[in-house]
């Protein structure tokens, strides 16, 4: 099938520059040093392209991602790196046939864990990011809690979401290195084989933090956002569209705000500048001519949620359409 | 069943506050002066009720609106109010057992409808939003290539959404009143019955604009967005979350961005202030104590997006839920 055939908008992956993207990671972290976060993608086909470049632990947002990944067979080590309390939820992941480890930061996720099966957990660690997470000083206390409960202490994780963008790569570095300190204080304190942290943003930056895995996701597909921080990761995700409207200085696609994470702004264009964004439209300055029907690229400014918003995406190399791998793990 | 017992994230309808928002908008524009737009909540359910509220003929941004609103029998006057040229959507259209009426803003748009089946049109015009819709001096002109090409021109569209958010009704009104001028010139040149335009925040200034029906959408179930406007429907839409961490000064609901439409910003939530919004995640400062496991209610900035992020939502009276309703329509 041609690429100009398929309906729009189109979710749209370049193999090519996919192909590439999973390569440079596992040169850098291969095998069980990465991983990879289902939640950037929701699609258990790619996550079986990541287990074929070599890892085959990953981490998930929610339990429907842990419960469709164990059901589908990929991945032997399975982390919810997200807290629950939903006793259906915990029994489904518990009953999969795959090792399966959940995040606790309190009494409560503790004590619902142990309670619904769940046997494995790291300790979440607050490394500065104001979410979830234990204050690294009360992680052994808690670390003690869980076995108390029954639960093998894996060891810690952290996020440092907040780091991500920090522009300057030097100040990068020497803010993740600040923060790994509180994660490694708490493992000191906690134990255990796993010290988990780390995302696309801080991938390469983790050689003296003590990080023994990184839960890197966006680095497959990319998006604008990490796009500007000068990563060795190429763009591989697109939504195409057609156009549908040409006016005198505009011109507007069907790719819309419903197609679209639209929590880090704006998308992009190929060939124009994007004006704004409707449910079902966006408008944009086109830089060559367009006619009604012609196909236009626009490029997420976020990976996670665009992929959240359809069906399937499109595997294309060049104009040929390789493959169609369903956006299965989607929903909670 | 108690609302506490569902599974989180929850969409919930409080179904006072909506019955409230339809007999209030009924009373302004019964019958066939309001066009629903279904793009506000891709749901046939909640379509049906409108349906009971008076309203037969509804408005709809992509074919799959359509073609699902066709095939579960709710309306019997069916707008595409967008361009579309996909040959094999026009043909879903035109095989519904219902009237088929798309927008059309071009000789492209006309030419694909017309060879697709589809028998009824309205000329979309451009009132001062640039995006979809022809120049009004062009409208009359377009109008007899539709007829050329055989199709029946009901009349003209136009969507004022640059004017929505004017904060002065007064200012509201004046500008309302000048781009419906350009929509009545554009009728002059057009004929037919049908003048179309408005929506949630414009309902009730086209008492003296020519306009014969509003294609409002958000009124029956609103946002924080539209909240702002003083207009006189209630919020009726929350995504209910259940706290799942709680530190010193912040709390974390698993409402996230997967489950927001985030382009017009930040969701509220009740108990307390939000800070940011992660994938799974917000975080926010409580105004009372919260525990691991209570519920906190989301309310969404904008609804068309949050509600397409969802595979249902639950209608609850107090405690109570009564129904669930599927988004149905979800996709293209």
């Amino acid at each position: 099938m041609h690429v100009n055939e398929l309906a729009t908008p189109a979710l749209i992956i370049d193999a090519d520059a996919f192909d590439r993207n999973l390569a440079t990671m596992a040169r850098v972290h291969p095998g069980r040093r990465l991983r990879p976060h289902v939640k950037a993608h929701k699609c258990t086909a790619l996550a079986a392209a990541q287990q074929a470049a070599g890892h085959s632990s990953f981490t998930c947002a929610t339990p429907l991602e842990v419960v469709g990944m164990g059901r589908a067979g990929v991945g032997d080590d399975l982390l919810l790196a997200n807290e629950t309390v939903d006793p259906a939820r915990l029994r489904a992941m518990a009953d999969l046939d795959v090792l399966v480890t959940v995040a606790v930061d309190s009494s409560e996720t503790i004590r619902a864990a142990a309670d619904n099966g769940i046997r494995s957990c790291l300790v979440d660690v607050n490394v500065g990011l104001p979410r979830c997470g234990v204050a690294p000083d009360r992680a052994g206390a808690l670390a003690d809690e869980a076995r108390s409960a029954g639960l093998d202490v894996r060891g810690v994780m952290g996020y440092e979401g907040h780091l991500m963008m920090v522009p300057e790569r030097t100040d990068r570095l020497a803010q993740v290195e600040a923060s790994m300190a509180l994660l490694r204080d708490a493992h000191d304190a906690v134990g255990g084989d796993i010290v988990s942290a780390g995302g696309t943003g801080t991938f390469d930056l983790h050689g003296d933090t003590g990080v023994n895995e990184v839960q890197a996701g966006s680095y497959a597909l990319m998006d604008t956002h990490y796009g500007r921080q000068g990563l060795p990761f190429e763009q591989a995700l697109f939504v195409v569209g057609t156009v549908i409207s040409v006016s005198d200085g505009w011109a507007v696609t069907d790719v819309g705000l419903k197609a679209l994470g639209m929590d880090h702004g704006n998308p992009s264009i190929r060939d124009g500048e994007v004006w704004f964004c409707s449910d079902e439209h966006t408008t944009f300055a086109p830089s060559r001519p367009l006619r009604v029907g012609d196909r236009a690229a626009v490029i997420p400014a976020h990976v996670d949620p665009t992929m959240a918003m359809h069906d399937a995406a499109w595997v294309v190399r060049g104009d040929e359409v390789l493959d169609r791998w369903p956006i299965d793990l989607r929903g909670w």
